[in-house]
């Protein structure tokens, strides 16, 4: 009577630090994957049948063995490999997603071997594996961003629900969440990544912003026009509110100086944007 | 050159308390809703017309304003009422999407006007509103449950990756976040989320699991198969593990009574069902 | 040159489940330990002398050792024990201190190991060791309550940053952390924390409130009266605010009806009340 | 019956961004502003008098309306402000203590106005005014630094409860929360605190570390040593344990090369050290 109409399983936030060791000269990365399987798995939902049923503590143990196994490239290959390592062993599988989120870390001054965490950006990577392909998308998340000139909002459409006023001068503020796919095949990923986060908050910085929307657009549509790897991109963008602060009250003027950051509510846009 | 593929725009977080009151005895519910438009909107985004764009801001005055004019009923009326509002009076809008989450507040004793938050346990509704159709979905989200008897995991394929051992006794932890289909009208939305929520529970109290997957399947079959209402039901439980402390170390034995609970890495398990 | 003016050091959250098992009827508990050590250790920071610096990791392991061996009483009980193992032990040791969140959990109807966490509340101890006293401690963490009468707010001083408006109904908020000193011996703690936590929710409730202030004075002072096993009792009480929302914009009243919560910035009141 | 043996109350929480225009070039500055009074206040806790209760409110409009009049220098300077104001004109006020956290914001190339926020650590200052003293605290909160080599943990008392492993080449992580008093007077409060932190960090750097206690006091005692404005350091330093993936079960040596970041249980250490 009932149809299982979906259903994935894998494992979550498997965290791992690697060292690299050139003599006393140490590297680090900090990666945190995700595993996702789907495929010929009814079985084990509607009848408790495991025999296909990949513990995910075993793909928990798969990720720190091939990080041994494997010289680091980037995270997006790493991806494909684990992808490529399930997919290649499991038959009755019929895709595998690997997400990893990189933590930053940057040298403390040129010390050898001693690190601070960077800030609350992540470098994501996402490969989604099938019998017939392959796609990798790398992403930023929780970039937070903000401008303090060239942002306006006005034009709106009113009715008696309506309170805010229009403004040619605001702060645009938001924690930027970015991912793209790539056309198929190798890329420079680490390259890329540099690149077309360079790009992205060139075109933040510079856009002369009527709307949120409007940023979020020629942000990128700048991606899409400059770099032919990418086959789409897709922005979320939380409008995070700094409201003027009202010092009228005290018999003060506030030419665009003091703002109150908030929290919530927020205005959410998102789009995708391809060629 | 670039196109746009999708868009959707909102407000997040748009919280209220609403407070009744029947002589010195009061009721409160407080939610927190989201809203999201799709629509004919593609020059705000490409040319920066805002001429179509309602201000988030307006959606956040909208929500308090009809929360003043209509009687509370339930989450998933007031979710369609918002729905239906916007959509309209808004000609452009392809699609209206209203989520909202309930925190569940309980009296205190029998005290007429004092209340305590009862949990992290969020009650949600959704109603998807196009010109053709209306789709409500009510949900449960972030419900902590735990069964220590009754669970095991065995049979499951082993490779050189594998140190899990089998268990026949284990304990079966999950955040569970529930959601289901309504089929078109109106239903009583209150009661059938309360009985929904029991039939979770109950089903997973009593199942006698060989996995998460085989209990998940059977918790959405059991709602499937008594409720006519129901169209199809989503699942998601995280596996939540709590490992045996190994007391051997220290000549102790440890008959499945310490635990340690861990909150990463993390199985995940997702599935939806239909009938 | 340097002095080394104060130093401790021990582990935080390590966390257990413990089952209790009666035939097929179950009970758990799940508590979080900190540990604190100081005492003669000056060496361990000034010359990295470790002969007298017992590894958190060991401390860690101390806590599941014992509560496999002591059967489980309460979280006072239990970090009386700890606090007195390692004090028993370690010649070098001028005090221990031990603090336990418990978890609460509540059974699902009456299965008999199916089991739901009933809330962001955590009852703790902490159980202070030195050479000469004891001192228990016990308390509530996190209870998130409201009332939504019987509270103004009126008659304070007024300067030309004051827009606050004088209130003789609104909505009292808070998030409650309590916790009050025993005399020294052993008291029956599960049943003293039952009764101070509702005595304290009772006078929250009831209570004429002119300000939170007064209304944390009442709560303390109604503990201080009515049980003569606490010494004292310390409060923290933020005022967690509810705005009235502003419907007048939209022709519309607000007769004390829709509320804006907020989670910042908030009021703080904190104080000691004793005998 | 009861007496009042502390009490404290103020605003938490206030956040304000300021930008500072210098034609098209922009500066900007985040805080987060916590106010604490202390005084003669106990009647409002006794009997609801509010005759000398400054509501928490008028303190949050106070500092947007100082914030306006007074240019920017430092945080450190903005908190004597704060405090000397309220001081100033509340005779009942024994003792005012503002604490600020500044959110670090750094500019995205070399953009005119635009920024992205630069990492979770934060820069506090706290200053605590009374009638016959000022006390100025600056500090750093949530830096997160790992170093990955010249860092042991061996000699420790071993009990039957000890399972750690003696080790002469470990990761030595923490979450370091520092704060150093002044001596009294104004300093350059901006450039020391880029110079102490840039000391701590080369003392973790080059530390040959036998403890996380003895890395501490070595961190410490060279602030001390070399800033004379510094009367006294407080540190608190979690272990962050990064634990060495043990893959002998696969056949693969580690030498420590993977490792696992772990969030809890954690080590912590805390001390404070004078001249």
């Amino acid at each position: 009577m009932a149809t299982l109409i979906f259903d994935t399983y894998g494992k979550n936030r498997v965290r791992l630090l690697r060292v690299t060791r050139d003599g006393s000269r140490h590297e680090i990365v900090e990666w945190n994957t995700q595993i996702l399987f789907e495929g010929d798995l009814a079985e084990s939902y509607m009848a408790g049948d495991n025999s296909k049923v990949l513990p995910t503590d075993t793909m928990k143990n798969t990720v720190y063995a091939l990080a041994r196994k494997t010289p680091i490239v980037c995270v997006e290959q790493f991806a494909r490999d684990l992808g490529r390592h399930f997919l290649g062993r499991l038959p009755h599988l019929r895709q595998v997603k690997i997400e990893i989120e990189a933590t930053p870390w940057s040298r403390i001054e040129d010390y050898d071997a001693a690190f601070a965490q960077a800030g609350k950006e992540r470098r994501m990577a996402a490969c989604t594996i099938t019998r017939s392909q392959e796609t990798s998308i790398s992403g930023i998340r929780n970039l937070q961003i903000l401008k303090t000139a060239g942002s306006s909002f006005a034009g709106y459409p009113k009715d008696e629900y309506t309170t805010l006023p229009e403004t040619d001068d605001r702060l645009l503020g938001t924690v930027l969440d970015a991912d793209w796919s790539y056309s198929p095949g190798t890329h420079d990923f680490n390259g890329l990544h540099t690149q077309i986060r360079a790009r992205l908050l060139a075109t933040f910085a510079l856009h002369r912003s009527l709307s949120v929307q409007h940023t979020l657009y020629a942000m990128a549509e700048s991606v899409v026009a400059e770099f032919g790897a990418v086959s789409q991109i897709h922005l979320i963008m939380p409008n995070k509110h700094y409201l003027l602060a009202d010092l009228s009250k005290f018999g003060l003027d506030n030419p665009n100086q003091i703002f109150v950051p908030t929290d919530e509510p927020f205005g959410y846009i998102e789009a995708t944007v391809g060629r």
